[in-house]
């Protein structure tokens, strides 16, 4: 998950709607094609397939082995990378043994090289002779290289893009500027943990652009991150032709503290690189409807991963639902009316060139794009869902809500922004959006760090997850009618 | 804190005494020298003075300062290191400053230099083509270097000494054992970190020598701690001859699984070493007796630290709540019949050189030396204290509880091993020993990690911390009889 996610995630403690009163039932006679009598013969029986994906889902195996494979067997899956492309293809197979109709489609995606990332404080109040301080830090992806033997230079710290800019060029330029803004961990426990993403991470992604404005020959911001664990959080950051890199809380409470005593300068070396454009796939995977094969209803997650853990939160869980929805509509031999598309997307991480191939490639088609969903917040226990669509669709959603009531995954909260990056721009062409709502009061503990790794996943939980994403989206491709756009 | 420690700390369960009815002033007449008269009024004003002490230290942020100093300004303070000799010298000065007597005394200690320490898994089920994957680890002190370029061998999981012996030269010799055993989480939650600790940091410790026993290239042991955030725990080792490092929990965990799936080889580089001893120096300064001045009360924290983090919990602590003792005081007025020694112990994490050279220094003064008091189990709030001594002392430790009862400081617990490790050979020696026993529930969550760092303080735990040795050390300097051997 990158930053577009973060002005969604805040709506989290905003109006919730999980009960309308007006049921589906009630109000379907009146606008069915169909009369009343075989409206609620197909209700009834969508309600019962819903039951059993939902109990299938709960006692099913099938997503945890598949983010067990992704993240031990196959591992980090960085944009561009030998890991990303064996991912591609496993996933290919497994959707292929399950029966669906599997198609690669290309994208340029860029190359991540992870190079040297280290840093020394070679300057400060105190210093006992002929020694430094290591500052544990990472390098964003965005960013420039240092040389190979680093650079040297003054650290400024900052606490907000207003404070950078009081200190102007003058106090700006050759040195290294560090943004100091802390991750709101209240906030996150709290329930708000979106919002205090969305506050923090303005400074990773934007930062090192507002520091070169200002002559700044390197950026450092503290990570995004609620953990207090010595763990830098990497993440995409807006290039902006010098170094960026993110230090851990603890260096940048360090920096901070040494800064106020007396010069501090860093000697910072981050060789990570970005090569030429390689040729990378979303997954695309189709199991055709009865009835209107070509109304699409996606179901998704992204394949990528930052490099630094195994993304087994960040997005290996996603995948595996979206993988698990189309696994137990197999297996429970049901024949939805709408096409189900299982989409394993590449590249959310690092530019997001795997939505803007999915949504030029498919352009014409978009208007047959029934409904998209993905996960793309965690493994954690899932609330609902994020909404981006036409609240009259609410009332079409009644049974979805009564089927995920048994283990409180039944809210639907609407949101003006897209509730996932990778479904951005079908939200943009008007298909009606979801994001399933996880519980994310620790999900930035391990967010774009070494620590997002599998043992983060709570197997039941990741279970309440497939279950979400199956009943969700075989609803959505099995209603009688369409959402109303 | 090292190995000693741990089975100190799994007493904290089992029988505390915190409130012996019998008191010192309803006892005293009948043992004092003194009059009745005399020796109520010296209790009296003992009670006064122990009730200053504490209010000062409860309002004082002496011990903050230092430990920021030794952290923020000087550093991680690895045995043999130049950081090391500046945290002598700096204590040495601070100590003077406040007008007491200090003696650098002599101590060779060995040299640790940290080296590379990678990983990577370059075989294993599932494994994309012309990939590996990294494992996080670190070298632990005892650790035998592999050469330059590293080793590669099979992986042996073993979930105990019995499992590593029930293998058998066979299935060992030529392979790198990992002993996979986990920190009991649960038990710390309860209270029991010093149990959790204690059974898991045996494989730590004694680990690479049975691997070696049986023929291993290497031997790498689970981190021992309680987090789960990638972050993997040095510590010491026996030395075996063999390379020994210590992976984190995520890392040991993902090997565990992939060699249940099959043959697993790892590539090992852990260039970590122990150079040649050098001088390094115990710290102790003494604020004289009144009366006694040859009976000693020693106060006490060790200085050097390991060198992942900035030991600030681990224990740039313990050295800042004895000074801060001597602080105390010295800015009261206050004169104690008997020397209180604060002593500044080096060489407490690899291997005790300081706390054996002062007992081999000290060997002819060691029956005038009344207690011994040491802080080295973090910073947080403490509870009162674990004792070994003659249990007849507790009512004569009276005033202390009920001064430290305030804030919860006031538990007595007698153990039969010494609590702390530098004053495990006075212990020996018959002096009564006490330690601070702070709530150790997330203690092992930083222990020898990078993140024992100083934000991991509570500034107000330490000034909890700063009032137990300050009353606890002046009361027993001036206490009207010692404390019964």
């Amino acid at each position: 998950m990158r930053v577009q996610i973060a002005a969604v995630l805040l709506l989290a403690a905003t109006t919730v709607i999980c009960c309308e009163p007006e049921t589906l039932m009630s109000r379907r006679p009146a606008v069915s094609p169909e009369g009343p009598e075989s409206s609620q013969t197909s209700l009834s029986q969508l309600r019962s397939e819903l039951s059993e994906l939902r109990d299938a889902a709960l006692s099913d195996g099938y997503a945890y082995r598949q983010v067990a494979h992704l993240t031990d067997n196959i591992g980090p899956r960085a944009i561009g990378s030998a890991q990303a492309a064996a991912a591609v293809q496993y996933v290919a197979d497994e959707l292929r043994k399950l029966g669906l109709e599997v198609r690669l489609e290309e994208v340029k995606v860029p190359h991540w090289m992870r190079g040297v990332e280290t840093a020394e404080l070679v300057e400060y109040s105190g210093q006992a002779p002929g020694t430094s301080q290591k500052i544990v830090l990472t390098a964003l992806g965005g960013n420039t290289p240092t040389p190979a033997d680093g650079i040297t230079a003054e650290v400024v710290g900052v606490n907000s893009f207003d404070e950078l800019k009081a200190l102007g060029r003058e106090k700006v330029a050759g040195k290294i500027v560090l943004f100091n803004v802390a991750f709101d961990k209240q906030k996150a426990a709290n329930g708000l943990a979106g919002e205090a993403y969305g506050e923090a991470v303005a400074y990773r992604a934007g930062g090192a652009k507002a520091a070169a404005e200002l002559g700044a020959v390197a950026s450092l911001v503290r990570s995004v991150g609620n953990a207090d664990y010595r763990l830098p959080h990497t993440g995409w950051s807006v290039a902006a032709g010098i170094p960026a890199g993110a230090v851990t809380s603890e260096d940048a409470d360090l920096m901070a503290r040494l800064t106020a005593q007396g010069r501090v300068r860093i000697h910072l070396t981050l060789t990570s690189q970005t090569g030429p454009d390689v040729l990378s796939y979303n997954v695309v995977a189709d199991l055709k409807g009865s009835e209107h094969p070509e109304q699409v209803v996606i179901v998704s997650g992204h394949l990528d991963s930052w490099d630094l853990g195994t993304g087994a939160i960040d997005d290996a869980a996603g995948v595996a639902v979206a993988m698990e929805a189309g696994e137990l509509v197999q297996r429970l031999h049901l024949h939805p009316k709408r096409t189900i598309r299982v989409v394993a997307w590449m590249d959310e991480e690092n530019g997001g060139r795997g939505h803007d191939a999915y949504a030029k490639d498919h352009a014409a088609e978009l208007a047959n794009h029934m409904a998209a969903i993905e996960s793309d917040n965690g493994a954690a226990h899932p609330l609902g869902f994020y909404a981006k669509m036409n609240p009259k669709a609410l009332p079409l959603l009644k049974p979805v809500q009564d089927i995920l009531q048994s283990f409180g995954a039944n809210l639907i909260q609407f949101t003006d922004r897209s509730p996932g990056a990778d479904i951005a721009p079908l939200a943009k062409a008007g298909v009606p959006t979801l994001g399933i709502m996880q519980d994310a009061r620790t999900y930035f503990n391990y967010h774009h760090t070494a620590a997002d790794t599998l043992d983060k996943i709570v197997s039941q939980e990741l279970r309440e997850n497939a279950a979400a994403m199956a009943v969700m989206g075989y609803a959505l491709a099995d209603l009688p009618e369409p959402l109303p756009r």
